[in-house]
């Protein structure tokens, strides 16, 4: 038999995360604060974030333990399998050799978990009770409710209002695991209350929903805040996919040439590429890492560098990342984790320094895509996911073109189970692709904060 | 680290099926003609079923051996994990130790790729280019279609219209595999074309859609039909379940006490109990076996051992098997695979000769223990496998109860994530137990064919 999938038992679970500041050859620029344009210091996010998380985003150490607990609920379903695609490459016709790394087997159904559990953890051992978040597409909300679960802790979920009407089996999934989910804007909370008393019949927004779960973080004391991506302590929990990768694609006697993951905040393409960034920067093996995300939201592709919001409600520090600006509204395609104006300032970084590529795909080529890799492996993906797939076969295409049977590595971040929809209306051949948004991007890059001066 | 699951490597993929007929003390009594109520040849199945399916069905050598085409496409997710509930354990304070084998790995979630591999594959190498089958609730058809895209057969679904039309994301999944999905009763058969004429708003039944099914593979030289439960060559196939099951559970140093699966037409139960009741028959350990059906389709629990058509519009032979009679409607309920009339007649034989016990559970039982579990091991269950979790609770808190540590092995046969409105109508309250249907039963019992006469 031909080997289709590498596993590792339970003792390769990595036991610290890979830290890619540590190897930056000029340091990651600081969050600042949007009044005085000082740098944040750890002591500023205390009413918000668990103590360990907040050190975390501040540490430049090379490798940070991952505590035994958190390890112990990983093994559910870590170490991840790395998958060989060998009837995709077949399907191709394509000397390539190309390898996937597959996040959907975990309890939420993608990578979100990875830094779920460690967040839920550290809040815990630090006596908080309760966590607040919000979540849009559904992925997040799952991923934490289920890893609250997992420690005794309270879980409340301010859920955009259109996605709460709209994707039941994510909210129904998020129950099961013991959250309470609120649909956003709500009257649970000053913000809440106050977008409805000026639009009762507001369908919501990822930044409403922030507002709501900040706000729940602020005012109490055992209760803090998380987020799910963008953050360099979300970035640093997701390291243990690419941590994997490298020890399995060692049992395929075989190294990445390229590497590849979609971009939505960034945390899932981090997570595959930082270790081989950080390893290329250590003087070992070169690899190519590329970022794939949606041509009507081109963050990477099309963005600017600089200092920006993380909320379209100005609430947040602000981070030097790529960006579209803030008040960008990306249009309704159906990868809903990828619909976000920023980019994690360290995948930012990354890119500024040259360390990575960027390319972007129009829904209607990654569906096409996605369909392919399903019929060819048997696994439904996720619509984020799909950007990956396409940028995979894209390489895989030029390999056959240039006669080369380099190695690919893409990261599946999830499956497509809860995202059907997204599938019926392309068979039905309901989807369409966006025009490229340059108008709108350009006005709201004209938006930036006058930090950026 | 505490271990929480057991791999194995793809070569531990069973070289070959266990058949529970070589060491049946008694013969399995025969199909029998229900007109002449003599035994059926295995030429009479040929214009349905593949030739080397056929052989299987009637064969009682002990091992059977498993190509190595099915092998490799297994690969991609065999062997599945068997994991230790601990925190299932612990949440319940039960000394006993519970086990379970993961299905819900397979590319449609389910068990059922298990036999759909194989018959597409002999189909494939005999020549055959399209299967035609039925499918309910919608687990065979998706198993089906992914395995048919995996041998590049055509794969022609009849989904009840009532399915077709409730369960879109599932219709969705068959159709991004390849397949061709058609509501039935439909236009494109006799059998559907008379049933529509007399009933213009018919939402369709598993036996409208066999019905149309068996007809385009018995008039089409290139067609062939399959069945995913009830045969003994479905048992058969399942049968890797309790294999890789033997083998992961001496790497755990432990073997069951008692093995519980859930019970609709048999196929997952058998998977997981007939390697252990073989052993057991072999003079080797013993072991109890625990079938869990829904009270409100109680076919082991209160039906009758005796022959009956496997279908409602008798197209079928006649199987000697646990029947509430072919007429028998159950209620709606949601565990949609285990409302089923009859019952595998292998696994009706092992019951007949005491070697296992059934019991049954009402559906917000089964969703408690459901819910309960999914909290506690991040994994949705199916509402099918909601039935043997609720068992193996109950085994667990006999258990408690004795004070015995013994072993208990369940089947977690797939997951819920395509059937998430059952959860949705549970959480909502809107969820109801159904009472036995003993007018129903006893009425459809009286219909039974004359041969048991």
């Amino acid at each position: 038999m031909k080997p289709v999938k590498y596993l590792l038992p339970d003792t390769h679970i990595p036991h610290a995360w890979y830290n890619l500041q540590a190897d930056f050859p000029t340091p990651l620029p600081p969050m600042v604060h949007p009044g005085t344009g000082q740098p944040i210091t750890p002591d500023m996010l205390e009413p918000l974030f668990g103590r360990e998380l907040i050190k975390q985003e501040f540490s430049t150490e090379r490798w940070i333990e991952i505590p035994e607990e958190v390890r112990q609920i990983f093994a559910q379903w870590r170490c991840t399998p790395l998958y060989r695609a060998r009837r995709l490459e077949q399907a191709l016709d394509t000397p390539a050799k190309i390898f996937y790394k597959y996040e959907g087997v975990s309890p939420s159904g993608s990578h979100k978990t990875n830094s779920a559990i460690p967040q839920a953890y550290y809040n815990m051992i630090q006596g908080v009770k309760k966590i607040s978040t919000e979540t849009g597409a559904g992925q997040w909300g799952s991923a934490l409710s289920m890893a609250c679960s997992q420690f005794g802790l309270e879980c409340l979920v301010y859920m955009v209002k259109v996605s709460y009407n709209q994707k039941p089996y994510r909210r129904a999934l998020m129950e099961t695991f013991g959250a309470n989910v609120i649909p956003s804007p709500s009257d649970t909370t000053d913000a809440g209350r106050a977008l409805l008393e000026s639009n009762p019949d507001s369908t919501g927004s990822l930044g409403m929903a922030i507002s709501e779960a900040v706000e729940v973080a602020v005012k109490n004391e055992d209760t803090k805040y998380c987020l799910g991506s963008v953050l360099n302590h979300v970035a640093l929990h997701q390291t243990v996919i690419g941590l994997e990768c490298i020890t399995q694609m060692e049992l395929a006697d075989v190294y990445p040439d390229v590497v590849v993951g979609c971009c939505g905040g960034g945390s899932n393409f981090a997570g595959i590429a930082f270790p081989f960034i950080g390893r290329m920067l250590q003087g070992k093996e070169k690899v190519r890492a590329v970022g794939v995300e949606p041509a009507a939201c081109p963050t990477l592709t099309k963005g600017r560098h600089a200092y920006d919001f993380g909320d379209t409600s100005h609430f947040t520090p602000l981070m030097k990342m790529f960006t579209l600006g803030s008040t960008f509204v990306p249009p309704g395609f159906h990868a809903g984790g990828l619909r976000y104006h920023g980019m994690s300032p360290m995948v930012s970084h990354v890119q500024d320094l040259g360390l990575m590529e960027s390319i972007s795909f129009h829904q209607l080529e990654t569906f096409a895509a996605g369909v392919q890799f399903a019929k060819a492996e048997g696994i439904m993906p996720a619509p984020e996911s799909t950007h990956a797939i396409a940028g995979a076969v894209k390489e895989a295409l030029r390999c056959k073109e240039e006669g080369k049977s380099e190695t690919i590595l893409f990261n599946l971040s999830g499956h497509g189970h809860f995202d059907m929809q997204a599938y019926i209306d392309y068979h039905a051949g309901k989807l369409k692709n966006y025009a490229y948004p340059e108008a709108e991007i350009a006005m709201a890059l004209a938006g930036l904060p006058p930090v950026n001066h």
